[in-house]
């Protein structure tokens, strides 16, 4: 039996026996896919280290739907057990209220270290560092330096990195506690540490704290005031799980559709439609281009019906190459490999693309269109639209993140519904005109 | 000046200024930059030590560009002091032949520790580990663990993360250094070492080993052989740059188009076409569908001309509302909140927000349509359409990637393009299955 099905059968026995034998990673994953109600039932069977353990392998919003099943007392202790920085996050998702309730009940050195947190703005470094940061300072031995870390070490989020400071607490080096224990005891910090040390600011955005991290391949990065003081440490598992996070966004983006709040299993059906009517209705408004083009060439198309047969193929086409090159835009600029300044560069690169494309599927197409329709004037025009199409598709494609950069608005809004739908009406008009003109009508 | 501009300059001293202002990451995203034949002119111009942390901030395939770039004793050099993982990463890049020579330059050593990763299956976990891994046993006190780490530390790519072994060398548990810095001298190991440790085979996918690193919050994840012999360890810096790698893979399916080798700046005009053509035939040839339906229903379109308007807006949002579902389950597939026995509870939850989107879509356009043509049955036929697409789309779009998944494909395959066309076909069906139903043709 499965452990929902144990749980369903209250069988305390062999959902204990299950508990012994998963890991921490699998008893949070199925924790997270039982009904709510249910979700107390095996959390209470665990010791209480694993539970905390459990519980720290939550998603925040499972860690809040957990915790409005269990008592007042089991939730004191494990909130008071958390590292400030996620318990700052699962306050996020609680209800004001409760939220206001439970950091009341926590001790006054941990309710302090939440508010401060909570105090910097969302998606700041401020709300994901952790403010029990190990600093060292320069003229610390080695020996000297192991001591503070073995004395003060223990509640901080991490030692594996250590910030080395002034004596306004303005940072000026960092080392890693592997120097430390590799160095001979009697070396200064200031010989051994690394002066060229990456920071960021308590208010930069965390995706940029969390990139920086990745790009520097670090541990951890010392976050500092707007006086270059020492406040705390972002840890590479946040990093990852930030990055994780905006790439979830991305992705939602580029399919067209606002980002879930909570993990997909978690949101209600009419969550989900709510995350994707937005888009859906502005894509319609946007459609509603191609009506009133096709209106203005229904002569066209009545006096040469077989021009429609062709119309989801020609804009299809360009839908698909419009989508290639905005995603694969997106993700350049999301990864630093593009710049906002880069424009000419892939005007440049992105129109030969698109032309070297077009070319061969016009090349392609010419003559099966011609043995469908036998008309050598129809099948140019199918082969010369897909040639313009295209080349324009590719083109406003890959251009149109870049200026959503520029403007300040995420490059992922620039979805692939949002080019097809775009170049659908362009795509209308170009062949249209392509038609009159070979047609000479 | 940039530092192209100074390098195109060839101003050595305003180089060298600019050199010693810059840290490592903008040095090495500059040299990327850079025309490949200029990239040594900078790089000579750093001191030894520096210059091995910018080739090792640089992508695989900058660093084998730019090594053709200089002496071979420099050379020989920068590749003896790389961690063995990623040496083997840019031996990938090189020809065969350079790659065996290169190979034959280095110390024994570090020839054999190469040559071994190199013997493992790309993308398994065995080709991104280190080798060098500092391995306790249960039975050693804390302080003799310590002067172990000490001893034979210098060289590991990490110390953070230490496995404790059996007289087998198979893995018996895990501490961090931490743990062994903050504990009392005489602890032994075996007491003090988490039994509930994680790891990975050999030849597990390393995408499988990113993201239990991610997911555990482990800073190394230890590797063991088909007899759980330990054999190496994985770090955090090399899981997040996978999952880098795998999610800009996942966009550019996503988009419809292949995975680019190398960076967007490195590839060329003919290596992104390359990319993308083979989608586009295929989406081409899927849409010649679009022409055979349409060709079936010639006589109405020719009886209803205005039928023709609408094509575009009702297959389109089709489009959409299929790449929403599709991107989506994708993503929650990739993180690990949906698995591929999901289906029946996809089915269930993406049909009823596929009929929701429908129906608000339906009951918006109706009027407008109908002011549009003065013909309340075709408003019908156009509102009917929309609800009938978009809960079929969302429904397709949705178990397609879960289908993917099931066969042994990469889910994102079934991208936005992909499922847009697929539906473009179908949506004209539903759309001339319905006028004749309503118009009575």
């Amino acid at each position: 039996m499965t452990m929902p099905d144990l749980v369903a059968a209250r069988d305390v026995n062999a959902l204990n026996e299950w508990l012994n034998k998963a890991d921490t990673l699998e008893i949070a994953e199925e924790l997270g896919r039982l009904p709510v109600a249910d979700r107390a039932i095996p959390f209470r069977l665990l010791a209480k280290d694993r539970a905390l353990e459990v519980f720290e392998a939550l998603d925040p919003f499972h860690q809040q739907e957990l915790l409005e099943g269990l008592r007042d007392v089991n939730v004191r202790e494990l909130l008071e057990e958390m590292d400030p920085d996620d318990r700052a996050r699962l306050f996020d998702e609680m209800p004001a209220k409760v939220a206001k309730q439970v950091l009341a009940g926590l001790s006054p050195r941990e309710r302090s270290l939440t508010a401060r947190l909570l105090g910097y703005p969302e998606n700041s470094a401020g709300r994901v560092m952790s403010p029990e940061v190990v600093n060292l300072r320069a003229n610390q031995t080695v020996a000297e330096a192991l001591a503070r870390v073995r004395r003060i070490g223990g509640s901080a989020e991490t030692i594996y990195a250590l910030p080395v400071t002034d004596d306004q607490r303005r940072l000026v080096g960092a080392l890693g506690l592997r120097d430390l224990v590799l160095a001979d005891p009697d070396t200064s910090v200031g010989e051994l540490m690394d002066k060229e040390v990456y920071s960021a600011r308590v208010d930069q955005d965390q995706e940029e704290v969390a990139r920086l991290i990745q790009e520097a391949d670090l541990l951890a990065l010392p976050i500092v005031d707007t006086e270059e003081r020492l406040v705390g440490i972002v840890t590479v598992d946040d990093a990852m799980r930030i990055l994780e996070e905006e790439q979830t966004e991305d992705v939602a983006r580029i399919g067209g559709a606002e980002p879930l709040e909570h993990p997909y299993l978690s949101v209600s059906v009419l969550g989900l439609a709510r995350s994707r009517v937005i888009w859906l209705m502005v894509l319609i408004v946007a459609a509603t281009l191609t009506v009133n083009v096709l209106g203005f060439f229904e002569e066209t198309l009545a006096a040469v019906v077989v021009l429609t047969l062709f119309i989801p193929l020609v804009i299809g086409t360009g839908g698909n190459a419009g989508s290639q090159s905005a995603t694969t835009v997106t993700r350049a600029l999301a990864v630093g490999e593009l710049r906002t300044t880069d424009v000419a560069l892939v005007v440049l690169r992105e129109s030969r693309v698109g032309f070297l494309l077009g070319a061969m599927l016009a090349a392609i197409a010419f003559l099966p269109t011609y043995f469908f329709v036998e008309d050598k004037r129809i099948a140019l025009v199918v082969s010369l639209t897909l040639l313009t199409v295209c080349t324009l598709a590719t083109l406003v494609g890959s251009l149109l993140p870049l200026l959503a950069r520029r403007l300040g608005f995420d490059p992922a809004v620039m979805s692939a519904p949002f080019i097809s739908t775009l170049i659908d009406a362009t795509g209308l008009i170009v062949y249209f005109v392509i038609a009159r003109t070979v047609l000479g009508l």
